[in-house]
């Protein structure tokens, strides 16, 4: 489990090989444009925070890093690796898009193509770790990467002078995590999902993570099946509530913020804007609100008039 | 003519009704995030500026107030009309795209489609403005907008703790004229043009404001065909310099600022960020150098992988 010390230390250790996003205030809403971090969002800090303190802790092994994810964690890794002068090896599923691929290997990474589903190129990623040795970074169910995740949280308070409650799209729970532990006592997180995507939403309904089945139009990066062991201790101690959206809530709020403010957003980013525009969250008068805009990595056609 | 002070009472005077927008520093660069203003653009700040100083001084007319404008200038005036409560009328070219019309529309303004050319349009607007008394709002060669435009540096200033240089597109030159204006004998200021929209470039080489032949991608926010006699008198003075770019540099500069960064802007404003690029400009070791991204109404098909 982690608290605000971890991530005092992961924000520590990074440094400035993260970037300080900028936050904006329009409509007395603060946005953090975490889409403008190294590769497009905030996994960068997590890996970072996960591969330093290995360097840390007797350094890093001669097969570098492996990692599982054809998305923004698998990018994140690849850019901390090339940062750091290691091999990474990527593992996703033999149906990842090619120009999701050709990104991974253009920051250097080696891809490795295994199996139909996320599940077996995610067992192959830590069958490899385990044979050659190489550091595993899962994309939010370690210590080191919620806590890395989570110093969005402190530069958030730092730029704002506080905020009483914090908006934030979640997948398997990493981002919700080190912002509940950052913020613990300081700030309410609310946690936003869309319809397709409930695996925290499950999760607090049962007690525990659970599997859900996921899809829609932001299962891309929102789409674990199942929250973080961690994740989910942290936001069950801390208490972090979960809200719902629709999927054609998030195209609207996603399509809102590039009308209303030039930010062009990744669809399960816009899932915590969704959930204010369409009431299911609504602040009280004075309530100082933030949304975390995490990740920008997206085909932006669609917001042509 | 303006100087720093006038921009300082700018400020004053428009106070909160202008967004602060953030600065957000990567890879040793200043980007002023501009493009996240009220209606995309800077314009809005001039356009307050001009229309509250009228305030200040006697009050508006009920006519309210007119501009001549397809393009950022016009929304600006549309927003700053709505927000005050008085009636705008902005005119057009009767070639002006029915998209953009239909925005003026959405902010409130009554659109006047005259004439084939801007001229025409401009020619009209001002003609109405006599006639019916209502205050004209330039897109850039009046003091109050000049001094408008030229607040963004003064935050600039105070967010980064001050800069050597600052590139800035520049189209009729209000912007540059303000930026100049606010950092004079604090920081040098580049009037970047794209070849097809060269006329502060032709005016420095005049020793005057002449017309220049527009055209090229930019043209739509650059295309003024001379700079204005207040931004020339005050670029003059302050010792502005002039660089030119391709349209296929423009062009190569907004699709790196979002492969980059994730930042959408237009054409127009990518210019800045194409001087560097290109090496048109060149920092020395340690400079501190500034880019402002001042608009970001573009459409974005084209960012797509
Ligand atoms: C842009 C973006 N937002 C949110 C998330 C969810 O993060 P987490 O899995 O830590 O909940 C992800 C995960 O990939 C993401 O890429
Ligand atoms: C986005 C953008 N950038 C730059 C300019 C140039 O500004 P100025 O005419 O003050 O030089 C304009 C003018 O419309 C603009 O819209």
């Amino acid at each position: 489990m982690i608290s605000r010390t971890d991530v005092e230390a992961a924000r520590l250790r990074v440094g400035s090989r993260v970037r300080t996003t900028p936050v904006f205030e329009a409509d007395g809403l603060w946005l953090k444009l975490e889409q403008l971090q190294h590769t497009g969002s905030f996994k960068a800090r997590g890996a970072f925070n996960r591969v330093l303190a290995a360097v840390e802790h007797g350094g890093l092994p001669p097969a570098g890093v492996v990692a599982a994810s054809g998305g923004n964690a698998g990018l994140a890794v690849a850019h901390v690796a090339r940062e750091l002068g290691t091999p990474a090896e990527v593992y996703v599923p033999e149906t990842a898009p090619a120009v999701k691929v050709a990104r991974l290997r253009a920051l250097g990474a080696s891809v490795r193509q295994v199996g139909r589903e996320y599940a077996e190129a995610y067992e192959a990623a830590t069958k490899r770790a385990a044979d050659s040795g190489a550091l595993f970074c899962h994309p939010y169910d370690q210590p080191e990467v919620c806590a890395g995740q989570g110093t969005l949280a402190l530069e958030l308070e730092e730029q704002t002078g506080g905020v009483d409650t914090v908006l934030v799209a979640v997948g398997g729970g990493g981002l919700m995590a080190g912002i509940a532990a950052a913020l613990e006592g300081r700030a309410r997180v609310v946690a936003v999902e869309p319809e397709g995507c409930p695996s925290f939403h499950a999760a607090l309904a049962a007690g525990k993570p659970v599997d859900a089945e996921v899809s829609g139009v932001a299962a891309d990066s929102l789409g674990a099946r199942r929250t973080g062991e961690i994740p989910f201790a942290v936001a069950h101690r801390t208490g972090v509530t979960s809200l719902l959206v629709g999927d054609e809530d998030v195209i609207a709020a996603r399509r809102a913020l590039w009308e209303r403010h030039r930010i062009a957003i990744e669809h399960g980013t816009a899932a915590a804007y969704a959930a204010l525009l369409t009431g299911a969250y609504e602040p009280t008068e004075g309530e100082r609100v933030a949304i975390i805009c995490c990740g920008a990595n997206t085909d932006p056609s669609d917001l042509a008039h």
